[in-house]
């Protein structure tokens, strides 16, 4: 099924316990495409960057199947940059340059190719962008999964609670799901977020895991333990683009289906973290995906004689 | 199989953000012998109160099958006792008073009718005593399961790394596995722990579940989501007798039927955080457990078509 991803596509440079980086691709959109080039060969990227950005980089989502007819390259403008620090927990980072740059003005673009798109990814941006994406799409599409984060709740809660109103499924951290609902127990957290509008919420734990809630129902995804985590950036971003692209590959929203797609996006985001940004993702094999797969299922399994 | 527990038997006057107590029962012991009471009738205590602790508790225990010849009451002198009050989240807590009182000399008996032990329960205490313990059994246990704390590592890192050295499993919470290892990855942490003697290590998690290490293997048992955390006194003493019972009484001690021992003392710890102290754990039917075993069962499962 073919799948509309938009999100940021930028600069970020990284600084973490084990090296730090120059500018290099970064951007919740850019870690999404390449997640979902997995999954399907109908990605197409809804996006802008400046003309500093590398042709390299558009090339390689080309190749691996991503349409970018809907990237915007804006002449003699900069793309988004950020920059970040890790402290040695790798929980937790300081934010050290924030550059809006094209994105400051970003009018998202759909394309007249992408109109029969059956899964819509709202990457981490401005709210009001992600809302305008979904209402330039004529027919609105099967699912909707929609990432966000705290800043949007501090600066834009208005048009944050009416994007989110509008979305299948949402995705935030444990700190920002007790932010959003003013809940300190996850459970609780979970039944104010879905009478918001979105019937699935995915509430994602970092080193420990991953909550899907539905309804009454629960399903908890475990994160690998993993010796090292070299760089958390997009981590979020690679779950989320794992979790998608299974199901728009699938093409199976049932809550049983999901359970394997975050297995999946787990999956994906304990790749992502072994190296800078969004090396380690660039280059992967089928066959070590299915490996990490099963090292999830082994993780979890237990077999009870008498119940 | 018959289980030796020890560990303090003990007042606490607890404060959680939903309520407080006066003083009640509390001690590593008695949430662990309450717990193993559900798996074998072949408990024995070995601890050390004053004489102003409620008999009512002793016959509660005994009424539960729990051989309590090895609990010592001491003419004159006062039980230990621990006060503390929980932060918002739960997670931490400050201690506002620690009375060692009997504790402070405590000198373990071990009877005769207690010798024939298999498994044995070294509940958090004084890593001397745990150690005397051990030495007083003529014969090894089949299974020596140690829980133990930070404060130790701080104060006695000695006799903490001998004891550690004695046994086959130890339970520590991620901090602490951290503190002990210099090691921040658990996956490192485990490592040296393992190389410290244990040949099993769990971490426990609190709310992120627990991870299971035995050489190169992982198993990882999530904690229920749960609406309310009332009191999380004693979770971890309750998860380590619920693991240990359970071990005494299927007696096996593979690294898959600890998987099922995780499972089983997690959701007695699921219990325990229900009300404040020992009241949820004292009245358990095997209907509730077998229910919340099941929803462990499910929060894990997923079943992918095709691998």
């Amino acid at each position: 099924m073919s799948l509309l991803v938009v999100g940021s596509v930028a600069f970020d440079a990284i600084e973490t316990p084990f090296g730090k980086t120059d500018k290099i691709v970064g951007g919740a959109a850019s870690y999404i495409a390449l997640a979902t080039s997995y999954f399907t060969p109908k990605t197409k990227l809804v996006a802008v960057v400046g003309d500093d950005f590398p042709t390299d980089f558009i090339n390689t989502l080309n190749q691996r199947g991503v349409n970018t007819e809907g990237l915007q390259i804006k002449k003699g403008q900069k793309s988004f940059f950020w920059s970040g620090k890790y402290h040695t927990d790798m929980n937790s980072r300081d934010t050290l340059v924030t550059e809006l740059n094209v994105l400051g003005d970003f009018d998202p673009v759909v394309p007249e190719s992408y109109q029969d798109c059956e899964y819509l990814m709202l990457g981490n941006l401005t709210p009001a962008v992600q809302q305008t994406v979904i209402n330039r799409l004529r027919k609105r599409p099967k699912l909707i999964v929609m990432d966000t984060m705290n800043f949007w709740m501090e600066v834009a809660m208005d048009d944050l609670r009416k994007t989110i109103s509008m979305v299948d499924v949402l995705t935030i951290n444990d700190e920002e799901a007790r932010q959003l609902s003013g809940e300190y127990s996850l459970v609780k957290a979970a039944a104010k977020i879905q009478a918001m509008g979105p019937s699935f919420l995915i509430i994602k734990k970092g080193e420990n895991g991953a909550l899907l809630f539905h309804g009454k129902e629960v399903f908890f995804a475990p994160a690998l333990p993993l010796e090292e985590v070299f760089d958390p950036t997009g981590a979020g971003d690679t779950f989320a683009g794992g979790f998608i692209g299974y199901l728009a590959k699938t093409d199976d929203t049932s809550f049983e289906n999901m359970k394997n797609a975050i297995i999946y996006g787990s999956a994906m985001a304990s790749f992502c973290v072994e190296k800078f940004g969004t090396e380690r993702i660039m280059n992967l094999q089928e066959d070590e995906l299915l490996a990490r797969i099963n090292q999830f299922r082994n993780l979890v399994r237990f077999n009870m004689a008498s119940l």
